[in-house]
């Protein structure tokens, strides 16, 4: 756990970016590059990059910036850990499109405080990512920043036309399901918030990490896109009708297939997949752990409707629950608490304006 | 003349991003886009746009990011011709390809000092460069920025393979064309420059434009994709054997082909395409035309080498300039002056670090 307050500077060593300049950069930053994707003609180098599309398919593009202090805190996010988070929430796009992630391009903008050692950590991490999830880095371009890192990531895929998944597919009836688990990452972020300021205040006391917080912290910091779900639906034969990445909540997602599919939405407290480490990390925060999942964000999961046909092999898929079922547009946006209470769901998102 | 000094608000109205958030702004940027490729069979509003390749053909994809203070200054560049040169720099990446460039994604990284009537103006420009070029915007992200506006651009293109051009590919004999003309943009820049100081010491003064000037300001500030060159070696039936935009510099661009390529490189001093209002503005600031028209940059003009064979079909060719010829590696890179006398050509570009 103690690599996670390590600083910036990976290694005591710092050599400037200016003694290798731009042209130094890039080349060092190419020989470290290893292509997976028979389909990447040519990499980085040229004016643009070469990519072959697999026969019959279409290609998906998605694009995210990540800016230092809105997206994260380098008080307490390791170089490398941010490198291959950056890379996994843009394929997480792709994912969520029923797409399998290929090829991307990075855009770095840095101030000089950044090292040739930090820029190493943080192409560590990218690397490690595209060796992790199979997709080449064919192209990027970097300049300095009069304040901060900025990342700039545009993620390619490819799908089968019939089997690209939108968010305006959801049909009446349709179960609602969900991969993985909901809240954690961001009941990681609130531990690391509160344990920064505890080392801000005196560097030398050590965090109090517990064990429990160890996989709440991981969500925050070592984000996974679930393109093994991807294939999971692939190899059990279900397409799903409507399909979005849960980024800024459960709740917002539910709202954006709502809205895009003109459907209503009913979902079940007692069924959303919360851990119980969640739970007790919320409690100690004094939150509620279904205002975690719905609206804490970076789960990353991928969240989906299937027509009430495809039940048994949904519910054979290990790592997906099935949290409700989709309604008329009339009937509205609803919660049913294990009260039988029932509750509009509401978003809160992120405003990063 | 007089809109050049204009400052960062296009109008007098200014109302605050906060007022209609991110999916406000995702809305307001989306309804203003029109699509002109058939290929874009889903923009902006999803995870990922979907997109169709050509059948046959490959893709291509080029990403610059630009940053305030570094790649531009706002002090002197209104925001519409701003949006319109991010994108045309981009697009001219992948006509340096001999590609056709069919979509973009755009991603800002903005402070609260914009205003919406400020991204309305910078749209302005991305979409009327859109237009110009026969492009679809189909997504982007936008954040917040601790300093400086950021704009970061993923182009893509397609080409059948057998049309894509390298940088690689010159060879012994070819000869070296480049279009348009050089160093017009770079004294743009000088000029602009000057003027400011003017403007910052005395805002109320009149800037000294010169109607001789405007060419050069405009080739400074409307940077153009010279797409209209790979239409014209596809109509006349040129593959060249190597190409590459002028972004840094005609001197850098040939270094890049040279060393690519492993070939030396032979030009004259008395075929460049230098324009008489490049020349006299030189001259105003004590400066060599060679100079400027060798390390300006910001020319994106396009720089290729074709067979001998092509001689009478390039020569035909209204803007494009034969200016040398590819030589042996052992030979050099070499400037032959109009005295015979022959410089070696050094790279100056530019250094962002």
């Amino acid at each position: 756990m103690a690599d996670f307050h390590q600083k910036i500077n990976m290694s005591e060593k710092r050599t400037e970016l200016s003694t290798i300049g731009e042209f130094g950069l890039i080349e060092r930053i190419s020989a470290q590059t290893v292509h997976y994707q028979s389909g990447t003609q040519l990499g980085i180098g040229d004016d643009a990059a070469v990519l072959e599309i697999p026969q019959g398919e279409q290609l998906l593009v998605s694009t995210d910036m990540l800016a230092e202090g809105i997206h994260f805190d380098l008080g307490f996010t390791p170089l490398h850990l941010l490198g291959y988070k950056a890379v996994a929430v843009n394929l997480s796009d792709i994912a969520a499109m029923n797409a399998i992630p290929r090829q991307i391009v990075i855009s770095l903008a840095l101030s000089n405080r950044f090292s040739i050692e930090a820029i190493d950590a943080l192409y560590l991490g990218i690397n490690q990512a595209c060796k992790e999830y199979n997709v080449d880095l064919v192209g990027g371009d970097t300049t300095t920043s009069r304040a901060g890192l900025i990342i700039s990531i545009t993620a390619l895929g490819s799908q089968v036309p019939e089997k690209i998944v939108k968010r305006s597919g959801a049909k009446v009836g349709d179960l609602i399901c969900v991969s993985g688990d909901l809240g954690a990452a961001y009941m990681g972020l609130q531990i690391l918030s509160r344990e920064k300021k505890v080392f801000e205040v005196d560097p030398d006391m050590q965090p109090e990490l517990k064990e429990d917080h160890a996989y709440l912290i991981q969500r925050q910091l070592k984000a996974e896109a679930r393109t093994d779900i991807v294939h999971e639906l692939a190899e059990i034969g279900v397409v799903p009708n409507a399909m979005i990445d849960i980024s800024d909540g459960l709740a917002s997602e539910l709202l954006h297939i709502a809205k895009s599919s003109n459907v209503g939405i009913q979902i079940f407290e007692d069924k959303l997949p919360i851990e119980n480490l969640t739970r007790l990390a919320a409690s100690d925060f004094g939150l509620s752990p279904i205002t975690c999942a719905l609206n804490g964000g970076e789960d990353y999961e991928l969240l989906f409707t299937v027509p009430q046909s495809d039940f048994e092999k949904v519910k054979k898929m290990e790592d997906v629950s099935i949290i409700g079922v989709i309604r008329e547009a009339a009937s509205g946006k609803k919660l049913v608490l294990r009260s039988d209470q029932v509750i509009e769901i509401t978003a809160q998102g992120w405003t990063h304006f």
